[in-house]
């Protein structure tokens, strides 16, 4: 079994991520990182289906809670926040208790926010199963449920004791998952590394057959970069902005045709969008959107907006955005391959115009 | 017009505490403590009244929305916190906008937990108005809401810009109010300061009277012992635990009487049972409690339970406390008057039978 633990520090401490495979059944891991008597599990009826027993059997000597969600962003919300704070409190947990989020994005994401807020903050730990989830929400802190006026509008940074990535959970992920977790890979490629950009594409095939070995490379460098921004910026006062690029289009996107997209696949088109944006506003060669464009494409991951898409919906959607700073919509382009820059000056109709005409660009 | 600041350091950085008479009219200090060009300002109906046309009047260059809630520690819910995030989405508030807290604790709690979830964390003011948060909330950076299993069990962490305390303000709070304030000034004198416990049995008659530099005195000084307590532990570790003298019992209190004893009325109950306690368990001369129990009876604070009372229901209610790890109830007793411990030894049912009596020491 081939492991690797790579640590992330922030101003509270330090906390590592372990990466491998079969890591569920390592019950002393788990056991080591669980520090009262008492554990509170949130998962969702896909992900329980396959591996809660394996968490069940590590933490028969705690008092062991669970909340099985349905699956989806539909329940990322309060509502499901106010569940799972009626749970600890009717289950007496204490402050000493930890949170553990067996599953993707939406159960990390608000299990790190019951925990931010429960007494106000307990201790969770983070197992993401789904490629995505391992490599984006592993490292960082952010925590956050969705308002129905925007996604992630409430949230807290809290970051947890441990993440444990167990490669083996990722197959039962569904093939469209598993490729939009590409989406945040090549994003970390695209802001700062030319290097691991050029691995991925070529290494792509074998990533697409999910060949251990290649898949554990690329997870762990995409947390490292994550690392990178954010130890210099835990708070998001501009650095770590860098890591948003794509997002500002991509959020709209997802909440204008109400989840039905993959986060993965909304943030790949605002990838596509912020690249060629960068054609006009800071001299990217187009030959490197099509690099990036081609890349997407073999994963499947490019896809056109649904005719009649209501481009002015998605426009003022995008002004909600949590980057906007004294009425600026700050946004995220490439002056090349691995090297993004924060640009507030972008005007909102070359936006629109460069968004008119995107779609016919993909095929 | 006296004024003087106290600055408060915590790991994320500094923020003034602005203590004086008048200052809501200062236009230009509040101006100067407003970073963004836009405001939410969260307020009840009572102090609407009084104190919000002169912090509008000071606010009249931003965006400036505003929520006013019916008085009481009834609306410190998740759902009134809900309210605000819609207030502040639908309103388009960023990142850089600034909440404002005008009002008592509840304001306070709300605002600042609002705060500290909007956007996973946007600036706020605290400007308290009743003695009890000048003393209380000011300092630490706690925030909460109530669920309907204990107080304040939902909330984060999260640091003012900017405290403005102006004494002006409680010309207007009732007087059963302004004494419940005290409940935490002797606290902080008993569990921190022997001699500034004598200046209070000495002022206790120009206190009572409202005069103005007694009351500057008695506040600047609660919150330094304040701020020596958070700032050498701002997450409540341990060391901070001291200020919950009072409070274990307190709570418990104020939840089985559905808040119908003031907050300081439940801690003055609660400081007289740890003091009474702490004859048996630190050897507190009883000469000691005596003292504590004049003061709060000078202050027409020391009320008896209402008969009938259920025991058993308020030890229950004490087993849900936040100060609760590894299964210990960790109790805040008195040495002696300046001088409080930590303690986890307590027998349950010695504190039962010390609280079956305590009622009738009270006359």
């Amino acid at each position: 079994m081939k492991s690797s633990t790579t640590t992330v520090t922030h101003s509270g401490g330090t906390y590592p991520i372990h990466i491998g495979s079969e890591l569920l059944s390592d019950h002393a891991l788990i056991q080591s990182l669980v520090k009262g008597q008492q554990v509170f599990t949130l998962t969702d009826e896909n992900i329980a289906k396959h591996y809660l027993p394996a968490l069940n059997s590590a933490l028969t000597r705690y008092q062991h809670n669970q909340l099985i969600l349905p699956p989806g962003e539909t329940f990322k919300t309060l509502s499901t926040f106010e569940n799972i704070l009626n749970e600890l409190a009717t289950h007496h947990h204490h402050r000493d208790t930890t949170l553990i989020a067996l599953g993707g994005g939406v159960i990390g994401d608000i299990t790190g926010f019951s925990a931010a807020c429960y007494m106000r903050g307990v201790n969770f730990i983070q197992i993401p199963t789904t490629l995505l989830s391992q490599v984006d929400a592993s490292v960082g802190g952010k925590t956050a449920v969705n308002h129905p006026m925007g996604k992630n509008l409430i949230g807290a940074y809290h970051n947890p004791q441990a993440v444990i990535i167990d490669i083996k959970t990722l197959e039962t992920l569904p093939d469209r998952e598993y490729r939009a977790g590409f989406a945040e890979i090549i994003k970390a490629a695209l802001i700062h590394d030319p290097l691991f950009f050029e691995w991925i594409e070529r290494n792509i095939e074998q990533l697409l057959v999910r060949d251990n070995d290649s898949v554990l490379y690329a997870i762990k460098k995409a947390c490292e970069i994550k690392c990178h921004f954010v130890q210099r910026d835990e708070k998001e006062q501009k650095y770590r902005m860098h890591l948003n690029l794509g997002h500002t289009f991509g959020h709209a996107i997802e909440q204008q045709l109400a989840f039905t997209w993959h986060h993965g696949e909304a943030v790949a088109y605002g990838i596509v969008l912020a690249a060629t944006l960068s054609e006009t506003m800071c001299d990217l060669p187009k030959k490197e959107t099509d690099r990036i464009k081609c890349l997407f494409k073999k994963l499947s991951l490019l896809k056109k907006l649904p005719k009649n898409s209501d481009l002015a919906g998605l426009t003022t959607a995008m002004q909600s955005d949590k980057k906007i700073r004294q009425n600026q919509l700050n946004l995220i382009l490439l002056s090349k391959i691995g090297q993004s820059i924060i640009t507030n000056r972008t005007p909102i109709d070359l936006i629109q115009s460069v968004w008119k005409n995107l779609d016919n660009t993909i095929d």
